[in-house]
């Protein structure tokens, strides 16, 4: 196993970008104001982290959690060293999005035809066809595109979806011009030895595409899939604030990774995420509030590995009866 | 990253103790009658398990839960292959164990002189003199030892343990003759590289000794913990059915390492644990009703990776109108 920081080696640089806001937010029901979209984002910039998935432009119908897209993107604060993404699915989201532009869009489609037809209602070929013609637009603009491919790893409804239908699709974006594919787990169905043998194959076939892995926790194996991705030399993450999330069109599916949780384990593996893990906490605690209801998040309610708990009243007396007959005391008194 | 199975290779064999009866129910507060428990463990034996934790010899007024330990293990059924051990605190313990010999003897204490104190209200040293004295009653009756090194990552209220502390403490007990020895990641503070280079060590000095690890799944590592482990070599692995139990004096803790979370992802990974999966997932759906609380296991709520969901009605009506213009029916149908 390579570690991925050992002696006197410089700690791996690891991109952390939260969905949240967009992946997470979409599969609410109760609508979040628009200040408190925007006051959340603002928080979550001051964080540390490396990219903020903020919105989607997609039509206000389909999804009216996010019908404020251009409002929320025309308010919140860029701070500098944080990249701002939007989802756009199609022309009309782009030139939406382009009256406040974003530092990236993200566009979306399924590696299963099952998939992308009960969630995009279009085959795969319509997809690639429709998403090409955003990223002419989105060069035209000057604006960087990331494609996310769902069900990289499995379809709920098809089952094994192999590795080179994912890397073809990867392919034909990257060499249309994308900046990068994230590889998404979209319902929890990925396990660690195949997550890093798609991570390495993605890395050779595509060695200066970004990589970005998106899992989900669905089956209790989040933070082991990206683990097993950043030993494969993944170095950036999808990850939604408290868990948020899901896929609303995927039967059974829970649970995106949670990014505080994330970030937790990364820090502790040596890897330099510049995430300020407080800040990113006192994030993840307010957001229950915000969508009203409990998150999965672990680490809020257990606190970090080493915020340490009072020794109890206890200790000092057992304590106490053990050194008892050292100190001369009655035999009895043990 | 060292794959546990590739190409042509022998898949790796993979032990799993099952600590939920013992370790689970210990931190239960509603008593859970001695059939339902009894019957539980039956059902376990035939899941292929390879241990069962199946109770606890301490007093009946330290843990009412486990007061019928001696008629548990006179009902149970023993299934051939299955291995059946019991915690034992001390003399006394052992003396009432030995009327149902059980086929191992697990002993307990903490690396953490503060929650060896809290937990089992005696020094380290102390702890240590107890349970060699409980090893040299165990060989006298031929019943071999396992010693369970709580905190082994770290203490709630110490912090760091250092590793050092826990391999000293493992050969006290590997000299005495203990069969092996669990690292018990007793309040969820473990990280993967922790856990790859605690194990290494570990098996590096004692290349003989049997080696079990025990994580929780406090701050969502546990299965992270247990693919680091596997990539170190360990074959051995304690869980808890449903995810059932923690620890009830390490203030916070929650949570023991699902077994039937780990066994899918196990088997995932290649790894040949003898369990079938389906009988453990059945166990794990009637545990919830045994102990009248929901449980943390995830695969029980979203099914196993390839347990496939309906394929909706909308995706044929989105296949008809994307084939439409092909089948020559009006450009204005697509």
């Amino acid at each position: 196993m390579n570690r991925v920081s050992t002696g006197g080696a410089a700690p791996q640089r690891v991109f952390l970008q939260d969905v949240a806001m967009r992946d997470g937010l979409q599969a609410e029901t109760a609508f979040v104001a628009t200040d408190d979209k925007v006051a959340f984002v603002d928080a979550l910039s001051r964080t540390g982290l490396a990219k903020i998935e903020v919105t989607s432009f997609t039509s206000p119908k389909a999804i009216p959690m996010l019908a404020d897209a251009d409002e929320v993107m025309r308010r919140i604060e860029r701070v500098p060293g944080v990249e701002y993404t939007v989802l756009v699915p199609n022309v009309r989201g782009v030139e939406r999005a382009l009256v406040t532009p974003p530092d990236e869009f993200n566009l979306v489609m399924s590696c299963s035809e099952t998939h992308n037809l009960a969630n995009l209602r279009m085959t795969r070929a319509a997809s690639v066809l429709q998403l090409l013609e955003v990223m002419r637009l989105s060069a035209q603009a000057g604006v960087p595109v990331n494609v996310s491919l769902s069900c990289s790893f499995g379809c709920p409804m098809e089952g094994e979806v192999p590795a080179e239908v994912v890397l073809d699709h990867a392919a034909t974006f990257v060499e249309a011009g994308a900046r990068g594919v994230t590889l998404c787990d979209t319902t929890g169905m990925a396990y660690p030895s195949q997550v890093a043998a798609l991570c390495d194959a993605y890395r050779r076939r595509f060695p200066r595409a970004m990589l970005t892995l998106h899992v989900h926790n669905t089956r209790g194996m989040g933070l082991a899939n990206a683990l097993a991705a950043l030993h494969a030399g993944v170095d950036r993450f999808d990850a939604s604030l408290g868990g948020l999330g899901g896929c609303p069109y995927a039967p059974g599916a829970t649970g995106n990774v949670c990014t505080e949780d994330l970030a937790h384990m990364l820090a502790l593996e040596g890897c330099r995420t510049g995430v300020d893990l407080s800040a990113l906490l006192d994030c993840a605690r307010r957001l229950g509030g915000l969508v009203g209801h409990a998150l999965p998040g672990q680490v809020v309610k257990a606190g970090r590995r080493l915020d340490l708990h009072p020794v109890p009243a206890s200790v000092a007396e057992a304590r106490d009866r053990a050194v008892a007959p050292l100190a001369g005391r009655p035999e009895q008194a043990r």
